[in-house]
């Protein structure tokens, strides 16, 4: 490995999701997680707008390759607010993701590590997160332990 | 069973959260969830208010035993607004939980629908929730599927 590859970059900074990072690879980096369609640049930016309005209680993180401009790990939290627990509030991780050029290399531990603080700086007692089973022992190194199971209903 | 008993009122209506029903045993109600410390009805009406802002992005349901005018069952969905699956919109189902005297009359299933149904009106495309394995087969006569785990760590 050369000095100057991406994955010599050991120290990559962690920061909020920007505008701009629509053109430094975010959406292409997340289909590496799932399905996104054609998001447009228009279409980016009005849900980045609407999450802005969220403020604290919708935070993406994102850590950008600083010799490539892409961004190559990301994840996301929101922030529930509910009446147990003396009106708790809950953090729940979504959306967590690295690059495959990438992996290895303790982002995204990173990533969860930066979404649990924030998490803990609101207020909320608990943040939670659905895995599959063969992640299970990543987020164990996270601090995580498993409690429950995920169930889920499609629409289309 | 007499015909005027609680259990005999085949039909209650469910309806949204009202900023009174903290008189109507709403937070006794979640009391047999888990914990809820000594919530005041002022920490009630300003997480009520709180939650008002959200709209149809975080919606309570509650049904009211017409009899009693007392609150027998609950549960809350809330909207997340996401960039994968075209800008996809995602409801989490929390907090459900029907009165231990008002169990077997399907009212679990009347929560579930309707909040299922409010996070489809809203265009979600899927809607998820963490449950006990023990709640499985309840969730799976709802239409839901297991499909991954959950995590958690605790702060408190």
């Amino acid at each position: 490995m050369q000095p100057d590859t991406p994955n010599n970059n050991h120290n990559p900074k962690i920061r909020r999701l920007e505008i701009t990072d629509i053109s430094k690879g975010f959406i292409e980096l997340l289909r590496q997680l799932t399905v996104c369609g054609s998001v447009s640049e228009t279409q980016f930016q009005d849900r980045f707008q609407e999450l802005v309005t969220e403020g604290e209680n919708h935070v993406i993180c994102v850590i950008e390759d600083e010799n490539t401009e892409r961004i190559i790990a990301t994840g996301s939290v929101f922030i529930e607010k509910k009446f147990i627990r003396n009106c708790g509030k809950v953090g729940h991780i979504e959306d967590v993701v690295v690059d495959v050029s990438a992996r290895g290399m303790n982002l995204g531990k990173k990533v969860i590590d930066f979404l649990t603080a924030h998490a803990e700086s609101v207020g909320c007692y608990k943040v939670i997160l659905d895995c599959s089973s063969e992640n299970k022992a990543f987020y164990e190194k996270c601090g995580f332990n498993q409690k429950e199971i995920q169930m889920v209903k499609y629409f289309t």
